[in-house]
């Protein structure tokens, strides 16, 4: 066992965004030294680590120089260079998630061969090499409407996903490798965060609950524990457990899953990394997603995952008629309602839609958790300053 | 309304130590900026503020010089140039906690006859000006065994603090204006945490209790909620309540008092800031003492104080045969048991009996918490690297 804790060991976390600014909260906690790199020199991690570093996160040198400074090496965002990686590994420096699973998550494709090879159910698809194939496939009459569009790469947030429900809407789409995914009728989108460390213990998180807007198609209110039944969870836990395993995945693998209306579950995609739908653990779970991934990557014992309460998570996006210095309208109203604790990631420019914060709703009831959320949901606003 | 979030606004604290530590995981989480000043130019708050100074907290000038470059100013510690923040406040910078109420409480002379003119109840007591001047007072039979000796000044973790039993007793105490305390054979000590805005909003939270070594005199667990009964909870909570109005004080006053054999609460000291009773919050509640400090200083709405569980705390003190490089041997133990979070406050060098970290442990079961708490007493030793 190595000693981490106040000693010259040094963590190396590639990406300095919002996700590492909450991991380093829990660097601080155990006082183990921290390098960051991102290349935005007023990342959100800039302070708080031990060592700030700008530079670009696909690049070979940049990422094999600054890994070679530190003795265990992570990432918060999938945007990194595999190969200095792997050539990283090969010189004795532990990179956790490793390159091969990065690999595999990285390209759409290769993920959803996975699941097929390791019989893990996911939505039926087929992969094009191009737009021109796909197209193609479509006048041959070999697909048809609807389905998914998804780029096998660089799809973050929504980008690179399209519903495909006639030819038209192809207009829009870029022309890049791409899958074509069979549209799930599901009952409920779904989650599980999954953590393991190389000794090979494994923990789940209770299922979590996308809860979408009754008319926009956008996740409103993340919701642990996800409001399904005992057998259904179960199952997606395991399931969880499974991919995670045929991964051999060292670190956090957020599982996003699909409840059908038969109530299969199948796969859709993964984060190799603590995610949007673990941050609810912060203030309800016995151990957070980001001391939890700190845990599994230094191959410390897992801490427990069950909640203390129940959970809500409701993002704060920029408002979509504001651009400019921000300001959050009614966050003090937010502030006086009971368990409401606001997360703003220092993000001194607000865009429409750019992701500024979050805020956690904790109860020990769920219904009245949900309700608080709405409320906080109806109050705080996210705008430029006038 | 000032705009306290991802804005120019600017927090000032005195004092670099595991208490500022704290605080700042709270300006982390919502992006208000930070100014520290401490002595040591390693202190635990060096990294995680906006900008950190090192410089002398009893030095008129400094403080002066580093408030004022600040929009509010807080510390962490009371040992601060009191004569600084009056003028800065004349300025027109905010200093909460007050000038005002830091003086009262920077001297345990005053702060007891605080008590007396505000008919708060408290063990009865003498001021003497000089060590001499006590012991006149005993030679002439005024003054009789046994007592509780408090050096009025510069008492801090049981130092400047001693038990008069005899005369020989006197030898080992420092010749400083004192207070001879009436000895109260107590039930309990207990601590009560109020928070308190400018706007005059209060809170205050639980009970908790210190349970001492059975033999050692030594706090051991700090337990959240006190083992007593509701009634003399609610009357300990009215008092602390009724000590902060006295004072008029803004942000957090830890309030430690004794629950006498006839169930009377008698106040025993102040700490007007975050405080080891209030730890366990961390974990334990809705609303952590920390950021309970901030709100109250920056006149937010204060946050709910109630418990999500069960929570004991455990100080992590140097072992008593170790000095150097510190080991925290067996952390990965306690980090294996439920409900056991580990905080390390970033020294280096361990010495016997230096604060070191502390340890919550939470549970909805008091008695399950306590049980746990015991083995990560037994278990976890901080010592030097061989």
């Amino acid at each position: 066992m190595l000693n981490y804790f106040s000693s010259d060991f040094k963590l190396g976390i590639l990406g300095g965004g919002q996700l590492g600014k909450m991991m380093l909260y829990e660097t601080r906690k155990l006082d183990i030294q921290t390098h960051v790199i991102d290349p935005n020199p007023e990342a959100p991690c800039r302070i708080s680590c031990n060592y700030f570093e700008q530079g670009d996160l696909m690049d070979y040198e940049t990422v094999l120089n600054f890994g070679r400074k530190v003795d265990v090496l992570t990432f918060e965002i999938e945007g990194v260079n595999v190969d200095a990686l792997r050539k990283l590994k090969e010189e004795g420096i532990k990179t956790y998630p490793s390159a091969e699973t990065l690999e595999k998550i990285q390209n759409k494709g290769v993920q959803k061969k996975f699941y097929l090879d390791h019989q893990i159910p996911t939505a039926g698809f087929e992969i094009f090499g191009s737009k021109e194939e796909l197209i193609k496939a479509i006048e041959e009459g070999k697909r048809t409407f609807p389905f998914v569009w998804k780029s096998t790469t660089g799809g973050y947030d929504g980008k690179g996903v399209a519903v495909i429900k006639a030819k038209s809407d192809l207009e829009e789409i870029q022309d890049a490798e791409c899958i074509a995914e069979e549209m799930i009728p599901f009952k409920n989108e779904l989650a599980v965060i999954v953590a393991r460390n190389p000794s090979g213990e494994v923990k789940t998180y209770p299922v979590v609950e996308m809860e979408f807007h009754p008319t926009a198609n956008q996740v409103e209110y993340v919701i642990c524990p996800a409001r399904i039944d005992s057998e259904v969870a179960e199952k997606a836990r395991n399931l969880a457990k499974k991919v995670s395993e045929a991964f051999k995945h060292v670190g956090l693998l957020a599982v996003e899953m699909f409840q059908t209306k038969e109530d299969d579950i199948l796969v859709n995609e993964v984060a190799p990394r603590p995610h949007n739908s673990g941050h609810y653990s912060i203030e309800a779970s016995y151990t957070n997603q980001f001391e939890q991934h700190i845990r599994a990557i230094l191959d410390l014992p897992l801490g427990k995952t069950e909640s203390k309460l129940g959970g809500i998570m409701v993002n704060l996006v920029g408002d979509e008629n504001h651009e400019g210095e921000v300001v959050y309208e009614n966050i003090e109203k937010i502030m006086s309602m009971k368990g409401v604790t606001p997360h703003i990631y220092g993000k001194k420019i607000t865009r429409p839609f750019r992701k500024m914060g979050h805020v956690t709703i904790v109860n020990r009831e769920i219904s009245e958790a949900r309700k608080i959320a709405e409320e906080v949901k109806n109050s705080i606003k996210v705008i430029s300053k006038k």
